[in-house]
């Protein structure tokens, strides 16, 4: 089965240079096609030659910045990179659509052009955490949807469950709600009530409330949480492993037994680091909207994007995106 | 001037074993007397001797467990440690209360008994984030308060300032506001006004939002939160820390190389841990109340009692209450 999968080339604080060199690193996979959406004089520039028997390069003048505010005008705009990615899977030209841009702005064109699948109000952004046990737990949403009601939390422990089951092969997934407290009553009338119907809904296997200290604990395999807190807690994880990683380095390098000891350890360094580094987990996958859409860190290397086209290809060859619409059809 | 702190040493999960150890390490500290609340026999059992010239046994039958659930039953009752040691605060016998026991308990009876400053509606707890500069940010409300209204983000900027320049003397300190962005328009109506009232007040030097990467870089002084963000948050860290610190220690006990080279590092990690450690810091301070009340983590170490008894000296030899009272009572 061939997957074909559109990437804003423009998208990123690297780009096009991640995008393209992330093609380039796609050769090793089979049944692979690549469509690289942006400026085609800067991506030709940057395309080694290796890549083309399967990448094309589709010109668009514009593209999405970081910096770019959602305005209407902006949502309005026909001609963007972004658009382009999304309107190729809507069309079926493209089996995934793929940026690493301005995220806000991404999923509000990508509701605009793909449409949201029946029963599901808000989409949300599921990101692949990295837990002490070695694996990894699904968390959502960090930051789709900001005004998060009751029911949206069961659509999330749907989504969730059925990313972790199909995609990669986790019987009967443990769901927890991300809480101040374990017990029913915790987190003022919004969880409360989202506890309550996540209890009684059929579908989930909902253990309970989780606190902060079991994120990474693999305790779940799926945390439900609202967009605001989701996005505060991974952009908290992400500043708090690099800050981590700094420190240690410069507390390592302050003398020569550091550097030794440090020299000596170069290779548990890295496999360690490898575990808790968001590249290898290839960004969130945008669940509720009709098409597979993936949103890459802003700040992705071209390692990082290669993740990404691999979990794309993933979710692609498992069928995911039929399974959730008929899963959601029967609620 | 001397300090008199009541301890709860029936509070946490290594009590009475940590507070009565931290009473006796705190030996060091001049002009210091001690009332350690609870069971007198367990008490004196633990106790050396070396500490009884500047610490007291108040026998107090009753203790509020962990797992106890806030009911109003529970509230009303008249003879716990919790009630006793704000008590001593209350009547003036002591400056300070201490207790890490279950949190929300604390909190209530802390307002109950001490009553709210003026012109604050509710009391924070405020943490001090170790970040990558070598120093720390104040981060409140870690979890006093649940239903946050934009005007208590006001009162937990001005408490916070005062804390950051009065007893750390901070000058003019930098506070944000925890967002999902930096633009003002970011995190729905509540964080909308609360950036509005913030952005309005003369007294607090705001200088907007910053994102979750940025609560440990050292960015601003303090961090202002809902309590709901808050805990989270501060849960998560501690939880991304151990996990991390597990998982290091893990991988360079994998092989002989491996545990040469931690050996040799074995200064630096020390150093290193010291840094993030939460026990160096002391446990957080319930701010808005009437009296100085120090909040220590459930899972306290004496050392991490000892940086609480450390830390409410300090806020007590600096006046700290009755500057907030004097500022509170200007607006």
């Amino acid at each position: 089965m061939e997957t074909i999968i559109a990437i804003d080339a423009m998208g990123g604080d690297i780009a096009p240079y991640s995008p393209v060199k992330a093609s380039r690193l796609a050769g090793d996979f089979q049944d692979l096609k690549i469509i690289l959406v942006g400026d085609e004089k800067k991506i030709s520039f940057l395309m080694s030659g290796e890549e083309k028997s399967y990448t094309t390069v589709l010109h668009c003048d514009k593209h999405i910045s970081m910096k770019d505010g959602i305005s209407r005008k902006l949502l309005r705009e026909k001609e963007n990179t972004m658009r382009k990615v999304l309107s190729l899977v809507g069309e079926k030209k493209s089996d995934c659509a793929l940026s690493a841009g301005n995220t806000a702005a991404f999923v509000s064109i990508a509701i605009s052009e793909l449409g949201l699948l029946q029963n599901v109000a808000r989409p949300a952004i599921a990101v692949l955490l990295p837990n002490v046990s070695g694996s990894f737990s699904i968390f959502l949403d960090v930051g789709a949807n900001i005004l998060t009601k009751p029911e949206h939390f069961v659509q999330y422990g749907l989504m969730g469950s059925l990313y972790a089951e199909k995609v990669f092969g986790i019987v009967h997934p443990k769901v927890g709600l991300l809480n101040v407290g374990t017990e029913s009553t915790k987190g003022g009338e919004l969880r409360r009530q989202a506890f309550n119907l996540l209890s009684a809904s059929q579908k989930i296997n909902f253990i309970g409330n989780i606190e902060g200290q079991d994120l990474f604990t693999g305790k779940v395999h799926v945390v439900v949480s609202d967009g605001f807190t989701g996005n505060v807690v991974l952009k908290v994880s992400e500043g708090i492993l690099k800050t981590f990683k700094t420190d240690l380095k410069r507390e390592f390098s302050r003398n020569i037994l550091g550097k030794i000891g440090s020299f000596i350890l170069k290779g548990h360094f890295k496999r360690f680091t490898g575990r808790v580094d968001y590249a290898e987990y290839g960004g969130g996958l945008l669940l509720g909207v009709n098409g597979v859409v993936i949103i890459s860190h802003g700040k992705s290397s071209p390692r990082a994007i290669l993740s990404a086209i691999k979990l794309g290809k993933k979710i692609i060859e498992n069928n995911f995106l039929q399974t959730l619409q008929k899963e959601l059809n029967k609620i």
